[in-house]
């Protein structure tokens, strides 16, 4: 299994260190940490960690696209991440000696047409090659609504595809194997109850805390994680997409069992695109999914 | 008049607008600007805008070097900033939508012993063609004590040093041409009265919104702005800088009133390395310094 990421909105995810938060003062930054983000190059990261072979592709540019390989190389994850000319956002994390964390989101870069066509060249051979394509987050500005619908025609594997709003609909109806919404993004995409009336063949539903349902042409099934799970959420769905490709061959309510287990796994570790690998693989033979008959 | 600027902690400044900054929250960010930073960089902006030739020195590494550099180019101010392994320091401004502005600085990089001996020879070639220089702003980690010491012995021609500390009293006492400090930075270098005790020639000290004063050998004069400023401060000392090396060879009362002038019109600019021309300009002439016959 080898595995395709592409992260078209990649960022920098750079933490500060405060002692307080204080609106309207200078702050002296104690510790400064940068690393590659954005969800695909997550679910690249998670999936390196379990050792399944994985290339992370996506749109990069200036400083922060140069650190964002460069950190990509750091930490062993395969990259090829395209060049453009359009700055990578940054994502600033202020994080409080209390713990509580601040988050200033960059809006990121404008694609140019050219940039896009030139990537789809790229994206063509990387695709080529792989068994299963992971299309993860939000499109950058310049780029078509339909944009992962041509990314999931121009694969001829399967492809998961992690998205919302316009994105998630248009790039649904191309037909991927797998769409993995929370059940807020699934409302706001579609107006009928049946996950799959989108069109993809099947779909993860995330509702949070409770669990996860998987809608498939085999059943639907759902889990619950072993406990409750206190800690950082940002990450879990990008672990959970991580779980089904790393599970591919598994029957569903397996991959579902894995995805849930993973995803609270990522919970508990403090960065996105980490795991606590102890509580994952004590929890993950336990969760049992149910069938749901639905009428 | 050639100057020559020396910024060895140089930063990237980064103003990032949003909505209202709420600690625990996530903001969007609405907007980026980026510029180049470091008070000796506000200095040869400003002496760039005034038409005095100059040319920026100090060390960049990384990204942010590099988009330092970029941007020192795309202003159009001559730039020789030397390279360093180490990333040069960002600063974040958050500016919420009520004008609230809060800050955080990074710590910045350390400079090893070989890059600072390196620097130093890169120093001595441009200090040789130069008619005088000017030190500013604080010593990255790494650097001696005593640094500004070596680059005001380094230099055969006039230095004005604008540090506070150690790295002020260390630097004062290689006799610089004139030292900057504000009234609270010299009582805290000094045990003494006389702002001459620590070396320097001359001294030109800033009591903030009430005016400046200039300590000579040939006298002590005083002046206070034309009227009450509001603004940012932040840069209103590199322009009191500025205004010194512009009017170097004009009598120290005139060179105080350009001083407390041009401090004045940096005040009612938004950014560092700006002033307000129009305000400049009409009121220039009407400053008069006072002389004060101390006991």
């Amino acid at each position: 299994m080898r595995a395709l990421t592409v992260t078209l909105n990649a960022a920098l995810d750079v933490t500060y260190r405060v002692g307080a938060l204080r609106p309207g003062a200078t702050h002296r930054v104690t510790d400064v940490a940068v690393r590659a983000g954005g969800k695909g190059v997550n679910v690249a990261r998670v999936l390196h960690a379990l050792g399944v072979p994985v290339l992370a592709t996506g749109l990069a540019g200036g400083g922060a696209g140069a650190a964002l390989r460069d950190d990509l190389v750091l930490s062993g994850v395969p990259q090829a991440m395209f060049p453009i000319a359009g700055e990578t956002r940054r994502t600033v994390t202020v994080v409080a000696e209390s713990g509580q964390a601040t988050l200033f989101a960059e809006p990121g870069p404008s694609v140019t047409s050219g940039e896009w066509s030139d990537f789809l060249g790229h994206y063509r051979e990387l695709a080529a090659v792989a068994d299963v394509v992971v299309l993860s987050g939000s499109l950058p500005k310049g780029l078509p609504v339909d944009a992962y619908a041509t990314l999931v025609r121009t694969a001829s594997v399967p492809v998961v595809l992690d998205a919302d709003g316009s994105a998630l609909a248009a790039g649904a109806s191309a037909g991927p194997a797998v769409i993995t919404p929370n059940r807020g993004e699934l409302t706001a995409a579609s107006e009928v109850d049946d996950p799959l009336a989108l069109g993809a063949a099947a779909a993860l539903v995330s509702d949070g805390a409770q669990g996860m349902t998987a809608y498939t042409c085999e059943g639907v099934w759902t889990a619950a994680p072993p406990e409750v799970i206190t800690g950082n959420p940002t990450g879990a769905g990008d672990a959970a997409v991580a779980a089904l490709v790393a599970a591919w061959h598994l029957p569903w309510p397996r991959r579902l069992a894995e995805a849930v287990a993973l995803s609270a796994a990522a919970v508990r570790a403090p960065l996105a695109g980490d795991f606590d690998r102890a509580f994952y693989d004590q929890h993950r033979a336990d969760i049992t999914p149910r069938e749901v008959h639905e009428d």
